[in-house]
């Protein structure tokens, strides 16, 4: 029997659990309103490494190792983790791994890498192929920089419609029974292109995608945006924000001051200079693991969805010209009274 | 229950079965030995369009119609697909993707992606998440060489270890029942790094995560070599391959002389100037499917097992001096009489 509902989304009769989750973020992201939830901030933008690239890797892996310490896990204990991040080739969540000696799938869904990780370890352990299953994804400002922009030191003047990208990771190991929120639905995303080619609006680029996704949801499960308690999207920020509530505004569908961004909330933007807000496939993992998994085992949500969005380019594709197609996996968490 | 044996093999209690398969090669692989299993053989290395990039999004797409087309299907019935490829952020196969409007998950596994994508495919379809799923990857030359070397028109030396990344793609669609070769087991692979760090040498830096991953298999399985009509590694090349055999010889086991890698066969290594053989992800992708499992619906091999191998490395992390870390995912593919 396939678990299906609708054309998109899956049920996943065992509700694979939260057994515990990390954050670990940047100087920039620890002076943010998210503050209070993240278990790590670094001042320090090399975290001891000698390079950004290692930096990154670096975080990812005391990312991780938290998130095992909270479970009182050690890796072997794992069956396997999703993982991946924004870098060339997906160095930094590989490297992060390697020393691990666990099962490791190498995603790439760029932005929306948190929930591609969670939606995937959530189905190995509900279909069966794990009894433990890590997801694992996070960015960093200076190596995402100097990758897809500029090299910092040359200082580039920044659009108003450009986001930040966060220094940031998240991990979430998922395993079965457990008293921590559950995954309950997936509805993983199709790539959809507006036409959108602007690398420094990437807001615009992924609301459709973000919409598609989300729509999709609502027919598939009967379920309308007030069945829950706060919807997040992963780093549209506010231009995309606005955007996807236009959207469905243009369908009759209201979303409500309970949906919000992460790549809003994670910095403050009257203040921090980060123009439309953040983004990185951090943004929505540090999020999800220092803000909304807290604050739904402190009470405050009972049942979330979370959809993270990403944007499907290169800077080569950008360079030639080419449109920036999104694509947005959403899931339903959902804590038990 | 877990459907797991031994510490790091899945069985596929469904072993979804293989309802169509295509590749599509360029010239070069068309002029090899196995010409007469690819499907397409273009003259052209830009497939018609303007970039190498968009050659290779092209050739992706081409290849996943061809698999759609054999099973009479059209892709808005196929449930997800996995796919990836070598370019960075994986545009290659997202713009592949993008105007069929299906579910995807991209990943990243170097040139591991064709097991990958196919037991993420074989467990969606296994675990009940999808009737049918399709998994897809592929290399250019073109674009691979100036992505990761140096511009063509350079016309750089290549070391006698160095490896010829294959122009070609590969798509598998799974589902249940059928008459097809089937998937009977998984096992997914760990991050092995043996501290080579000579990017023109991949064969030495992914023939240790082989071992570690094929040694798991037999450990898992209680199987040995013998037990396989054929077993495939990647892309290993002629050095790898060598050094395979070597590192199973010191544990007293004979690999035999059905043990094969896809990257020796695909030229003709002793006219066609690919110095270790091919390598990219359309390598393993291109044999698997323009070879092993039209050889297998023939007759000539009941269980083949086929383990891609991966090299995590990126551009910037050679330059930076760091290893290359390397990763196999194992999968059994099974014939019925």
């Amino acid at each position: 029997m396939i678990k299906q509902l609708g054309r998109q989304t899956l049920m996943l009769p065992s509700a694979p659990s939260v057994l515990s989750y990390a954050a670990v973020v940047g100087s920039k992201e620890g002076e943010g309103p998210l503050k209070d939830g993240f278990d790590y901030i670094s001042g320090d933008s090399y975290f001891g490494e000698d390079s950004w690239e290692k930096a990154e890797s670096h975080m990812l892996r005391q990312c991780f190792d938290l998130a095992c310490g909270k479970a009182k896990l050690s890796p072997p204990e794992l069956d396997c983790v999703f993982g991946g991040d924004l870098l060339n080739q997906c160095v930094s969540s590989s490297r992060a791994m390697k020393e691990t000696g666990l099962v490791y799938f190498g995603l790439y869904g760029a932005c929306s890498t948190m929930a591609e990780s969670l939606s995937l370890a959530a189905a190995a352990i509900d279909g069966g192929f794990a009894g433990c299953a890590g997801a694992l994804t996070g960015s960093h400002f200076c190596s995402a920089e100097r990758q897809y922009r500029f090299p910092l030191e040359y200082g580039g003047q920044r659009t108003p419609s450009s986001q930040w990208t966060v220094t940031g990771a998240g991990a979430v190991l998922l395993g079965r029974g457990g008293a921590g929120p559950r995954i309950t639905h997936l509805t993983p995303g199709r790539i959809v292109d507006a036409g959108i080619d602007d690398p420094a609006n990437m807001g615009a680029a992924m609301a459709p995608a973000a919409f598609d996704t989300l729509r999709a949801h609502f027919d598939d499960t009967g379920r309308s945006p007030g069945d829950y308690d706060a919807i997040f999207t992963g780093d549209l920020g506010s231009l995309g924000h606005d955007l996807l509530v236009s959207l469905f505004e243009a369908e009759g569908i209201e979303l409500g001051i309970m949906y919000l961004d992460c790549g809003v909330l994670i910095y403050d933007l009257a203040t921090q200079k980060v123009n439309a807000g953040g983004s990185g496939c951090g943004c929505s993992a540090s999020v999800l693991c220092g803000h909304i998994l807290p604050a739904m085992e402190r009470g405050v949500w009972k049942r979330v969805l979370f959809a993270a969005t990403g944007a499907l380019m290169s800077p080569t594709s950008a360079m030639q010209g080419e449109s920036i197609p999104g694509i947005c996996h959403a899931l339903v968490i959902e804590r038990e009274d």
